[in-house]
């Protein structure tokens, strides 16, 4: 029997309902599934082609698809008996030109077309509309598995400096500036110099550039010195796209030899923490989880 | 005879004294000292190490130098009886460690290191007070060269078209905002899309960048759209570090797949401006000098 997302007289708790995944590239999926079927829940995952991990998709329903099939993913959902959906892990945002559309996609094109003037965050956000109204609920990763909330303080035994703090404040001021630009979530920050910003390449890629300019001498500060800092966009919805850091980014921030990194507490995720602070204990890096309450506002 | 800067009863207009010019990398260095010649007026070179091309110091007087010998280049300066200095070309902000201090440098040295720890606005400030204090005049390389000033307007045959001027005000927005945290001066724009922001890397690096990510097809607008968009930082010491164009930077754009470059008209510098527009002409990129006065104000 197919039950419909829309059809609420369905009965049974929403809970009980498989939670349809759409999964894109790493560490973060595995995270949150695991989460979520620890906690006994079925999921069924739309799996993004060329980003998801297959050995984590094929252990539970799935189908493959791109995000132009959304006619795909819905009847696929339904199928399932889906109410409630998360979108999770990365996804390169694509060139209109490779993709191809399905029909159900194609009649949004209008709307993603408006929002692809925007950034990101006009483009998730148009999204998250048309899910809503074809009857199901889009929720943020960390609804469905608190764990991956970023707490409040330092993970593990490394902490951040004053020198740190003032830096972690400067690179929050800045994200905030940028923040009606919907430019990236993420700058490199040392001693007050902005090292690097975060744009369309992403922050291992930003983080890489760091290290490459201190091999070619051209940071001017110590290996050390400096904190990755990242934060959600002001008007980003939250339910789709949060700042995310796993034993990668750590391992990056290393390499770029910064003192460590800092994330906006409560708003981001952390995929695979056992590792992560083993990553930082070992390499000798804060992780720490900004809070506005505890350490004063913004700048 | 040794005329000393301080001596203002030497004698002689200002512009019949030697231009000291601390001399960098890049074209603009030459498009400088060329067209001050052409007016008839002497230089004297202090060529920095690693950055000023020998081709072009060896035509005149001059001592090699670092940034952290100010003592060499005020016994040079002197000694050639300049009055007027300018500051041109690029200097890749140095580490301190790799340097080596001569003793007038090292007396500064408190007054560089809080500068230091702001950008590279405030270090740049603290040096043209020192050599005002030590009766030196720091000129703007375009008060020497007036045509080596970006007018308002397109270079070359290719013109913007409307998007393109809607990403140049976005650019510029971008760029106003991040003006507080003394961050690049250049960031790329497509269809409203940030796809990337200059820090230390600089423009060369950021526009190869642009291109890379193009290459790996994460630019998800058509090749031919998008801006390069430079601007002096607000608060700049106008006198030093304008931003700068050449045919290079034509080339960068080109390889990046955008449309064109727009900077402001007024207050940056073109180097080579002949073999720029024909680089722009042939590449079919359009190279604007944004005037607000005409092109309404930034967003």
């Amino acid at each position: 029997m197919i039950r419909t997302a829309q059809d609420s007289t369905s009965g049974g708790l929403v809970e009980h309902t498989p939670l349809a995944v759409i999964c894109g590239g790493g560490s973060l999926p595995r995270a949150v599934v695991e989460a979520v079927t620890r906690r006994g829940r079925a999921v069924a995952i739309f799996a993004l082609k060329g980003f998801a991990d297959p050995a984590l998709v094929e252990r539970h329903p799935h189908v493959w698809g791109t995000v132009t099939q959304y006619g795909s993913f819905r009847r696929f959902a339904r199928a399932e008996g889906c109410r409630e959906v998360v979108l999770i892990g990365s996804v390169l945002r694509p060139s209109l030109s490779q993709l191809s559309f399905d029909l159900a996609t194609v009649s949004l094109i209008p709307r993603f077309v408006a929002a692809l003037r925007g950034g990101d965050d006009h483009l998730l956000s148009a999204v998250a509309r048309v899910m809503e109204e074809d009857g199901f609920r889009l929720l943020a990763s960390h609804e469905v598995a608190p764990d991956i909330l970023m707490p409040a303080g330092p993970l593990g035994r490394v902490q951040p400096t004053e020198d740190d703090m003032a830096d972690i404040r400067r690179g929050l001021g800045l994200l905030a500036a940028m923040g009606p630009y919907d430019v990236g979530q993420a700058v490199v920050v040392a001693r007050d110099y902005v090292l690097a910003v975060e744009a369309a390449e992403g922050t291992d890629l930003m983080l890489q550039r760091v290290a490459d300019l201190r091999g070619h001498r051209r940071v001017p500060t110590r290996a050390g010195q400096g904190v990755l800092v990242k934060a959600p966009k002001p008007h980003q919805d939250r339910r789709i796209d949060l700042p995310t850091i796993g034993p990668d980014t750590v391992e990056g921030v290393a390499r770029a030899g910064l003192a460590g990194l800092a994330v906006a507490a409560g708003s981001s995720l952390v995929a695979e923490m056992e590792a992560l602070v083993e990553s930082a204990d070992r390499l000798g890096i804060f992780v720490t989880g900004w809070d506005p309450e505890q350490n004063g506002p913004d700048p």
